[in-house]
């Protein structure tokens, strides 16, 4: 449950719930409603009812903040039938954290240490919203009483709606409290591979045997995430008897899995594409100059987003203007739209920049044809050790896709001849 | 209703519940709740009990595509208590649809034409999959029946999941039919204006006035939504008998609203900075050419996004390493962030790219100082009618942040620049 009147006025989208859910997938968790709900007490315990009465564990997310339209405490007190009350360790906590940034704390903040009575309050406590774990018995409800219930056989938790604070509380005290329920006495780890170029059916032939196997051992499991633009993730999971024995599992399967995929494995867990080429060229003592034509910067921009990106990249020119590949870049009177353009780019790259390894797009990003040359045409050029290449890709798509897929195909370009050169 | 075990799973995060959202706010219609679920069919089923028990009317969006697991149209069958039966003029629709585009039709697709009896069919059909309105009598249920309910007392809609298709059915079906039954009498109209350089509460205090006048005359509403990065929106409603009076409160509210916030206002409804600039270069026959350093190829990314930016855009340099700043752009031997840094990079965008206007940046992006500069530091340089001009902005926050905030500051600095002339 997600709670605040700006998430169904559409003034912010829910992403902390697509963020649970995919952490509850990868911890083997079945979830399988998700409701945004206003600030509004009737509503909120309605669909607390709701959602307990379909069932067992109730994540809600947000309204835990110090003002007044914060009352996800004062609902779910109404669904346990009890009392708020406050909790002077949480009090001390909170003063503790303000005392800390050498900030005066509002009086209203004490609201944040008002507990259900029952309620037990998280360890973890990244800001000063606390979270709490709050046993709830369905069937009898009741007046408000200072008895909490003996031992709930359902349960909330609740956590805040800031991003950072409400993962950190669900993965170190929400998802081990639930495997605990669940009478889990395993660890579960995980593995993403990142992946370009395979479509998801690719990918499930290409692991089809090695899924095969881990449906008979029950070691681990394959599953893939489309991650638009970015490529295809493959997430390995294990599940083990310790940290060691599932680290073993996660990399045994991961060998397997990129012996079968091969390159198109560009990196795990949180490398990205731009940042895996930083990488290498780093590696590999390499400088790289751009000339981005109809990707209009777009290379440029992913890879200067990089920390440390200044050890590799020289600098790019966009040669929007015709006149500028050959003005700046040198370019001969050729198409711009060409492959004798995309080489020359590439190559006045290297040059004017002064770089070693040289990459060039030009195209045509539409809507309309570019130099005869049909909207979604991009021709890439790669200038390097010497040589040239140029290859030419076609989206039938809109602008903005063109152009950012015309950029992560470059990349993808680049990387895959920077690991044919190393290795 | 978002219907989908990809949403659950946080493969995709919901952002057509937050669009729905936004446009029922905007008519006027009270949203309380919104739901992900998963394609079971006894839980979208459960979920729509639960949705008529509470709500007058439900929305549902996604699972009425052709592969097995679009089951909307079957769970709202069940809901209903009818049999789903094929449609014949919307199997002729979808023929139509795929000889159109010279495609095979799928006999899958067939599917798409099962509408449970008494629903009826959206005339406004993007795609393959049509919109239904399905009347729901609640209180009784019974078995499936071929009796259609006479006259259901609440409704569920029934959109695809595919954003545009979504969004033409809502808008120029949904809503007009909510409204309707609402017994709504009136147009409703619209007018956003987007701004940057106000927060929320200085926007408010200009207003304040005016939004006084709008509670007492009723004739109009203005509210604020927040756009992260891109500025915050002012949203004027108006709502009155007819077109033509509805267009004269918003042109009146409009102009009001622009005297007290100013050159902040930049553009409306679809309008986007860099789009307002391409037009306002355009219009004064002006060309432009950009040295990013700090920024690294995104002002030049996001102008190129706007179809015409070659008309005004020459091209860019993006000299990350200090040298490129000397050899490319010509700048002198002084401190990468600085003052005259960013002025000789300026000049130099307009001198070497062969443009009437020069945009530059330098600085530090972070997360360690650069050139003696603090991270978040961020220099901005323009030269224009011969002219140069340096400011200076710094931003407490990490690396991606720091330089799309430099961008969109250094895009409204020549933003404010071009009205003062062209003014």
């Amino acid at each position: 449950m997600a709670v605040g009147t700006e998430l169904l006025l559409g003034q912010i989208v829910d992403t902390n719930s697509s963020w649970i859910g995919e952490q509850l997938a990868l911890a083997g968790i079945d979830s399988h409603f998700q409701t945004k709900v206003g600030d509004n007490l009737d509503r909120m315990v309605a669909a607390f009812e709701q959602a307990l009465d379909r069932s067992d564990a109730v994540i809600v997310c947000g309204g835990l903040g110090p003002t007044p339209d914060d009352i996800t405490r004062a609902a779910i007190a109404a669904v346990m039938g009890v009392e708020l009350r406050r909790d002077e360790a949480v009090v001390e906590r909170i003063r503790a954290m303000f005392y800390r940034r050498d900030r005066q704390m509002p009086a209203n903040n004490l609201q944040q240490a008002d507990v259900p009575v029952g309620a037990r309050v998280m360890d973890v406590q990244p800001g000063t919203a606390p979270g709490l774990i709050c046993p709830v018995r369905r069937g009898e409800p009741g007046p408000a009483t200072a008895d909490p219930p003996a031992d709930g056989e359902k349960v909330i938790y609740a956590v805040p709606g800031v991003p950072w604070e409400m993962q950190k509380m669900v993965s170190e005290c929400v998802l081990p409290d639930l495997q605990a329920r669940a009478g889990e006495r395993h660890v579960i780890r995980s593995r993403t591979l990142r992946t370009w170029g395979y479509s998801e059916s690719g990918l499930a032939e290409l692991l089809e045997p090695e899924m095969r196997r881990l449906d008979t051992t029950g070691e681990a499991t394959i599953a893939f995430l489309a991650s638009g633009m970015e490529g295809l993730k493959v997430r390995i999971t294990a599940k083990a008897a310790d940290d060691e024995t599932a680290g073993a599992v996660l990399s045994a399967v991961e060998s397997r899995a990129r012996a079968v995929i091969g390159e198109a494995v560009f990196g795990a867990d949180d490398d990205t594409m731009e940042s895996v080429i930083v990488a290498l060229m780093q590696s590999q003592g390499l400088t790289l100059g751009l000339a981005e034509s109809v990707t209009g910067g777009l290379i440029a921009a992913r890879l200067t987003d990089v920390p440390g990106a200044s050890r590799v990249l020289r600098g790019a020119v966009v040669p929007y203007d015709r006149e500028i590949k050959t003005d700046v870049l040198g370019a001969p009177d050729v198409n711009a739209v060409s492959s004798d353009m995309a080489l020359a780019m590439a190559e006045g790259a290297c040059r004017v920049l002064g770089a070693d390894v040289g990459l060039a797009t030009t195209g045509a990003a539409g809507p309309d044809p570019h130099e005869g040359a049909d909207a979604g045409t991009v021709w890439i050029g790669l200038h390097l050790d010497g040589g040239g290449e140029a290859s030419r890709v076609r989206f039938n798509m809109a602008r903005t896709m063109v152009r950012q897929l015309g950029t992560i195909t470059a990349l993808n370009l680049l990387r895959t001849r920077l690991l044919a050169r190393g290795g």
